[in-house]
């Protein structure tokens, strides 16, 4: 079997050798699936013995082929009952569950690590109201985001949430990660936009916080727990979320810059200028535009690159507005003005709507574009004080070629993301499959992060991969309280395990990777 | 003593019979006193034996002059590790301690039911960080709202929350209320907005949560837990929040409407036209104009009322961009519209900046002007759906007259809010000071509220006031959950008791206060 062209990644259980099975769980048997049966109808029982094998890899295996696990059974409940009879048998029977979206975590997050089953949010989909006045929208967690914005584009509104994922991703999944994307500094984060959610506890228990009030201070905020729980403490089945008025007057920049101190300057004038109609601001280096044309992508007609490609940096830039005359002269006069005043080097601004997907996809195209770069991307989401986004890139390059990495171990070292959340992809190509590579370099960059309070995650969630390294952002006294909670809503701990918490033995205020890791063998 | 010009609410002890101390708490005595001068200094210690009248009253009575309490003492800790010293031990005493910063809680959460101690942010007022290309703005708890706004204006900035008492509340009272105000549909709300959280938790242990990282997926967003708890899980120290820039070019319109259809027509017409720039969109009805009228406030030079005064409905509209030129030619074109379509009957637009605060004070001045009325204004703040936000005065008003109590009991009903939001502040002056006909009110306004899944309280929580009724937004279910956190926290019930939970025998889901108070007498 392969994925996206290359072998498939070996079993999570084969590859991370520090993770081991939690024996408390119990081992699925005909007795399981036969209850499974008797509360699901036969189409949302997918058994792994007999299914095609790509069938379930989709739902065991990450869509960048990092992770793998071994579930024999994978359920798709068709509404918010099914599931809870699911977790209340799983939570009884101490069955490990994943809960599972449109399965496109980048943090190894919604897929087993061992044999937990999958429970996916892929058969329910409906839309349950939608206010075209106040703009509430309150749908199933298994509706697709890009499905849902064409629902919504019919009523003069777009969900307020945009990531290259679209097609793919779900809404539940959306929430329960925090998901960040691309337009996020205009949306403003699901904390604030989403108002209510449905969610199933492990015991069945049904939370019942489908609020479609915008102001609505009644005691706790209980879905902001939920809202990037990344599945460990209930499941998500229905979301109810404040959906955007479409802006018509839409403009999409290219520009190009000689360093990424011009980039930030550029974007503080923006901020300054277009603070109204900024939607976006995204970032890419040489080596990321260099990876999009490496692969060849079918990118759409017209998209030859649209300005000189030989520049350091280039950004992706877009302002919504409601008129589109005010909007043409506003965005004229910026290109203009950093044109000018020698911020930008060069520049353009896309003229149709093809020219604007165009321009679009440079950005959008690179996530996929680098997992076919190669099978052993190694990427990151960081967020950092926004002077200090690019340096990581220069430090981590630097400190790759003092260690004669480069070319060895790695093919290069390259950023992009989003300036104005302050959030950077770092991206490294390997040239080697290697835990012990990608530990060093984790090390690395995440000691690095340390310096300037930045967090090991921006918007990927922690997921399997970066559980480690949680107290590398969070005081070990915040995991306490976070495990706290875990176990008021969990107490079996069936739901999403190995994921997001450390092991007891990494829970080390300050330590680096290495010396914890030291300590785990040598046993203090 | 007055407040207000009125004689002082009596002793909450005395007025709210359902109420009992609860004996769990410990009383002051002269060693609890002393253990707080071994860890404060001298100024941070006010005994109620000691100082002027007047001096306690600020801290153990609302603004609006509705409870009363009778701390025998107030602390104001000025730095983390004496609010840390102060909970630890009131915790092991089992000491009751409300926290407090501004003291403009409308729903009394703010103030002592009988002799729990107040802990005052008010001597922690320190900016701790700004970072003028982000906009991240770190400061403790105490700092004033108008002041950090102030602070915020020389580098472009402004805070996103703003409110009528904004001259009085502190930064950690709105975190803690989850405060909404007049420019949310611009600002969002601050679940969105507070990027981190410095909380001291009952033990005495600091939560620091100060992340100013716009995105930071690193496990459960405990911050928002604290966001609107109403201060009844930790005592919030520090806030971290992302300000807002300043848009230069504002505009501020008053719109007279012949109904309130027309005035949601014209705010379907704003959000439509103006999306991108509109930030506040008031509606007043013709008492409440009437209300300020009647007081003859000291409004400011200019104020006289900019239309005719005698149309049924006013909106106070703003809207923020960034250039002048742009903005006043949209304006312009959105008044002319709502004029010729005749969804307006009058209107004007402030021209300069002192008819800009002229326009607002209309609004702004309105609280002010209820409390001056008379002594026993019945105030709610609940939210609907738009379409129906001003139908609950016509019913309200309808079923007062029937039952006769217009003229005998209370003076008139009105209402004004933000239509944005679908909040509205329906507001019942009353002739006397009856506890049984603000319950009875409560009933009718909390019943008819249920049939729109509206919610109790849309951002002036639920404090004292509305503790009853919570269970008529919030399931049972999700009250539980809310109980098991507040256990978790606060094992020894020390912070804020008798706010925000029912009592266990108000937990009835579904059922009206009557039935309640019934089922209470006869002991089933």
């Amino acid at each position: 079997m392969e994925k996206h062209g290359f072998a498939l990644t070996p079993l999570t259980a084969d590859k991370l050798t520090r993770l081991q099975r939690d024996p408390q769980y119990k081992k699925i048997e005909q007795a399981d699936i036969d209850y499974f049966r008797s509360v699901l109808p036969e189409s949302s029982i997918l058994e792994a013995s007999k299914c095609a094998e790509e069938t379930i890899l989709g739902y065991v295996s990450d869509w960048y082929n990092l992770y793998r696990g071994s579930s024999s059974v994978v359920l798709l409940p068709c509404n918010t009952e099914q599931v809870q009879s699911i977790l209340k048998y799983c939570n009884d029977q101490h069955i490990a569950v994943v809960p599972q979206s449109g399965n496109t975590s980048a943090s190894g997050g919604s897929v087993p690590v061992f044999d937990e089953i999958v429970v996916s949010t892929k058969m329910m989909e409906e839309i349950r109201s939608f206010d075209s006045l106040s703009g509430a929208l309150v749908c199933d967690a298994g509706c697709n985001l890009e499905k849902l914005d064409k629902y919504l584009a019919d009523y003069g509104y777009q969900i307020p949430l945009d990531l290259p994922a679209k097609h793919l991703c779900r809404i539940g999944g959306n929430a329960s990660t925090n998901a960040g994307g691309i337009r996020q500094m205009r949306f403003g984060n699901l904390h604030g936009s989403i108002m209510g959610l449905e969610v199933v506890l492990p015991d069945g228990t049904v939370l019942d916080n489908l609020s479609t009030m915008k102001k609505d201070n009644t005691g706790y905020h209980l879905k902001n727990l939920f809202i990037g729980s990344e599945g460990t403490l209930g499941y998500i089945t229905a979301v109810s979320i404040q959906a955007a008025r479409i802006r018509p007057a839409v403009n999409v920049l290219m520009l190009a810059f000689p360093s990424y101190e011009h980039v930030v300057q550029a974007f503080d004038y923006c901020k300054k200028h277009l603070s109204e109609t900024i939607s976006a601001f995204e970032v890419l280096d040489q080596d990321s535009i260099r990876c999009i044309e490496s692969v060849g992508f079918q990118i759409p007609k017209g998209s030859a690159f649209p300005i000189g490609d030989h520049h350091n940096f280039y950004v992706v830039m877009e302002t919504a507005g409601s008129i589109e005359e005010d909007e043409t002269k506003r965005v004229n006069a910026f290109l203009k003005e950093l044109l000018e005043q020698e911020i930008a080097i060069d520049g353009a601004i896309a003229s149709t709507p093809e020219k604007r997907e165009s321009f679009w996809s440079w950005r959008t195209k690179l996530p996929p574009a680098i997992v076919q770069t190669g099978p052993h991307s190694i990427h990151f989401d960081i967020s950092m004080p926004i002077p200090k986004l690019y340096q990581v890139v220069h430090d981590t390059r630097a400190w790759m070629e003092k260690q004669g990495m480069i070319g060895r171990d790695v093919k290069a070292v390259y950023g992009y993301g989003h300036v104005g959340d302050g959030n950077l992809h770092l991206t490294i190509p390997a040239l080697i499959d290697s835990e012990s590579l990608r530990e060093e370099i984790d090390e690395f960059v995440y000691t690095w992060l340390t310096q300037y309070s930045g967090s090991v995650s921006a918007e990927h969630g922690i997921g399997l991969m970066k559980a480690p390294y949680l107290t590398y952002t969070k005081s070990v006294t915040m995991v306490q309280q976070m495990q706290r909670i875990k176990n008021m809503f969990d107490p079996n701990g069936i739901l999403n395990p190995y994921k997001l918490f450390p092991k007891d033995n990494e829970l080390w205020e300050g330590q680096s990777v290495r010396k914890r890791v030291r300590a785990a063998n040598c046993g203090c």
